[in-house]
């Protein structure tokens, strides 16, 4: 697929989902954490796509604002073996096995202790919890319910062969230059092992999203776009590049779960009142009658920290099923193809392409006469006056009556509960005709 | 009916209706329409009832912003004749007959091709509509759905004998010096041929209200009426006063569909929150709990000029039946009698007198003492305390307690929930006694 | 009970409500009405109780505003003898029976003459009424309905042995310095006979508040707390007062009927916005889901002069049952024990310590990193990440990102429908460790 293909006005464009299932599908096995080598690759793949995407490590132990980076942690293998020599739970099958940042070990213990060390989900048995230990030193593996059920007593062999040491953090950053240095700012986190909704989704239709944004022979806005891993990486962006964000960010979406094709969900930005706030809404509203919309105190992704107060950048977002709401999250059944559909991942990209669309080709338009303008001698009205004749021409209409150079273009479809594209082509003939002027 | 027999606290006064009812009745036959002779004569009766009217002609082709006064156009006669040389259709005997603005001819057709110039309505087999063609050369009758589905093969005879040539375009103004330079605006249209509520209920009851104004003694606002052809007309007085306007016109009200005795309507201006709305809607509100409430965007009369970007004057609408919304509304089937009736006129012009007196007789209280005034002393007050024995001065007391000289009378009337003209009445002994002032 | 028995959390200690009701008790039988002997035996049994309580003497006839100060009335003796030489109605068993301010008389009269002078309650058969006649020359009895029916003709002796002359108006007041020139202000009433919630609740509930306010190590506000007849009263201490209290006066509380247990009520300030009235609606929607919330209009003692034009104080009223709105209000069925309670007149005094409390204690926070601090190195989250682990650490996350500098802690609270003094605890240990700052 060439970037080229993804055009303006396609938002439920099969082909765009198809593209970021099979991307999807390569980054799969990768078993990222906050670190290590999984996230180089994942970085490296998404580089062969976005050519101008810049890779960038910091060291363990720098500092961003309360935190510091912890150190790199790399994993060979993982297993538990039985009295029989036999490998009951492989990292190499399913990388959420494995308690994320687990230290090294090789050990003989009983049922009993090794129980201690066991993560599992009694009210879903059948799923392998996705659990991390990032800021404390322990050891531990996950499995299914059934599966530690099934476990008879007697010694345990428990292999581990990890390594955590000072090394780096890395995440990519895109710039993408437009005609304004004003920014729109896009998020996306790559540290989730396999799964696909929560984490996958995200990298895969951000990279659609760039590829797209890449594809424009121009653009208004300039774009940030950043792949890095969760709370940790975005207080480190931040603690770089925050003096330059607030001058600059106009707007902007943290993305994440953007892959399933249940429903569209709306996450305030902590003001709650910004232009991304309002656009996010917008889009969501015309998509989907019952889109499902959240508050700030269900927030749980980096907004929290774009948002936090001394940041205060006007971050919203945008998903298909939230983080925390799908009974498959943060298991072994957040799968693509179970959870996340090519249709679902083109639902979440349409959605964010037309947020987009919205920022980039807003305007406050004004009228250049006083008085409604005479339609009629363009061939813009009907040069007869009949009982109901006038309908078909009344949403022009009622554009023009707030075209007062007060209000932009956005505005106004929220006013006459029209969606902003099909105004967008309302406006177009009489823009060519002289009667509407962009201001600004 | 002498002026002064129109007093201000008497708004269903039906002989208030009954003088306009008897107005309509002599303009009915008139064939107004945009310019031309019938607009003259009705000026020139409205004259009668008020002489300073002043009655202004602007020449053809002059320009009003966007548009240009079109060429005048008289009609004298008008008819379909059968083979058999009877006359089927006859303007002269229904108005509606012709479409407006029809170019002159004299030919004979076949029934094929008079079907092409020939306007029914199949939902209303009964009625004649009302079909204008202002701007584009055509001709056309109009006849009922049944008439028409009676006509046989064959030829007819057209013959129109009208004329249309640069001439002038008229319209009345009335300006009434007040106290202040501040104006009321009040404007209504004179262009409808035989339809009763949409609109002859409009020039009428603005005939009687421009009485009424006439006979007071004293005035606190200036007026200025007109009476204009719909959209040319408002265009035009806006093109040449405009900035006379914006300096002075504090509110003002569009007259139109004022004289059926169905419901009471509420049109508001384009900002929505000017004087002229919150008054309007106090006065419906109080008149009629079920009053509609339309939005600027159900709009279609002057107030489309009025309120547009770049004049942004103040006007709102008090209507009985809006038109569009009533079946008769443009059509033979509005009529004097069947649609407006005496009463429905008294109505349209109680509630904008009502409206006007308000604007008239609103002033900012301020209570003179701090703390509660001593009521008892003066006789205002129950000078016995007993359980339940102060219910009937609460009124009294909740008015005072928002005389703070930061509201006037008109919000505190909103605020309580109570009628304007009641809490007037209310804070007569108090001003008498000095417990108030008008601080402005 | 001592003060320091009256603790900051344990606003249902029924101890302070014990100890009011037993003031009440004492209170009890002392015949109060606008002035004389039984007042000033009130405020020197506060006194006793609060030793720096001012008691002013105020002159009859002295200005205060619109008003001034009646005459002093004193009362030793009135009753009612039937024919036999019996009392049939004597004010010595019930203060209530006596029309407040009744000139004194030595008369026989007949029936029908006694009638004009008889007060009851048809709908109330039992109950005695409250009557008083302040500002006019008059006198009377009130009695029940079922006595009033029961008597005979023939001749009566009404005797009333009183006094009406000029004197003083008294009440008291107290300051208590805190370490802001700003004050809380806080109004009862002492100027009702044998009343419980009406009005003994008021007087022991403010006396139960001045004691513990007292006990206070420290206070951030100064605190002005007056004991003062109703309407005269307060009209009085504004005109003395005023300068300073439009200076100084942040916030306040009228206390009236605190002392039932039936429900919560709450009645605005004039401006409705102030931070009492935030205050006042905070603490009753957590403590009773079901308060009920007058307006304005609604509104029937000293607030009427406080928030009054020209005063404008901010003064909200916390109230059990509202003056009113209890079927005993103003008769003799507003009893100590039928009425009011110990656990009634706690929760009175809870419910304003609770928002002085606040007051007291509301500050605003500032984090004091950019982005969520890192919870986890100071013990204060969970350290492994896992499906819902997070759930219980949500309030305490929730608070910090409000904790921007703009918001008090108390609007935070708002924000997140907690209570003030659970955020107050939650807020505690983030303070110490430095996470947030006082910013004022």
């Amino acid at each position: 697929m060439k970037s080229a293909e993804l055009s303006f006005f396609e938002p439920k464009d099969s082909m765009v989902g198809e593209w970021c299932y099979a991307l999807a599908e390569e980054l799969w096995p990768l078993p990222r954490f906050l670190t290590g080598n999984a996230v180089r690759a994942t970085l490296q793949r998404l580089k062969a796509e976005l050519p101008p995407l810049n890779i960038h490590s910091i060291n363990s132990e720098e500092k961003a604002f309360d935190w510091e980076v912890p150190s790199e942690w790399n994993i060979q293998e993982a297993y538990i073996q039985d009295e029989a020599g036999k490998n009951i739970i492989e990292f190499s099958k399913n990388n959420l096995h494995i308690v994320g940042y687990s230290e090294p070990i090789d050990i003989k213990l009983t049922l009993d202790e090794l129980q201690k060390h066991l993560y599992s989900l009694p009210d879903q048995p059948d799923a392998i919890p996705y659990v991390t230990s990032y800021y404390k030193r322990r050891w531990g593996f996950c499995l299914s319910q059934n599966q530690r059920d099934s476990l008879s007593n007697g010694m345990y062999r428990v292999v581990i062969n990890s390594e955590l040491k000072p090394g780096v953090l890395n995440y990519g950053e895109l710039l993408i230059p437009g005609e304004k240095e004003e920014e729109i700012f896009l998020s996306t986190y790559v540290c989730h092992p396999s799964m696909a909704n929560n984490e996958l989704s995200g990298p895969v239709v951000t990279a659609a999203l760039s590829k797209w944004l890449l594809a424009q022979p121009t653009l208004k806005y300039s774009y940030r776009i950043v792949f890095i891993p969760e709370t940790i990486g975005s207080l480190v962006y931040l603690s770089r590049n925050l003096d330059e964000m607030r001058k600059r960010v106009r707007a902007g979406f943290n993305i994440s779960c953007v892959g399933d094709d249940r429903c569209y969900s709306y996450l305030p930005s902590r003001n709650g009142n910004t232009i991304s706030d309002h656009v996010a809404l917008h889009v969501l509203k015309h998509l989907s009658a019952d889109f499902k919309r959240y508050t700030w105190l269900d927030r749980g992704s980096d907004e929290r920290q774009y948002c936090a107060p001394g940041a205060d950048l006007p971050i919203a977002t945008i998903m298909r099923s939230k983080y925390g709401e799908y009974p498959e999250y943060h298991t072994s059944l957040d799968t693509l193809g179970g959870v996340v559909t090519s249709k679902g991942l083109a639902g979440g990209f349409g959605a964010l392409k037309s947020a987009i669309s919205i920022l980039e080709n807003d305007f406050t338009p004004l009228v250049t006469t006083i008085g409604e303008p005479q339609l009629g001698k363009r061939g813009l009205y009907p040069d007869i006056s009949q009982k109901g004749s006038a309908n078909h021409v009344r949403d022009m209409m009622n554009m023009i009556s707030y075209c007062d150079g007060r209000r932009s273009l956005f505005q106004i479809a929220e006013l006459l509960g029209l969606s902003f594209h099909t105004l967008l082509e309302t406006a177009k003939p009489l823009l060519e005709e002289g009667l509407l002027i962009k201001q600004h």
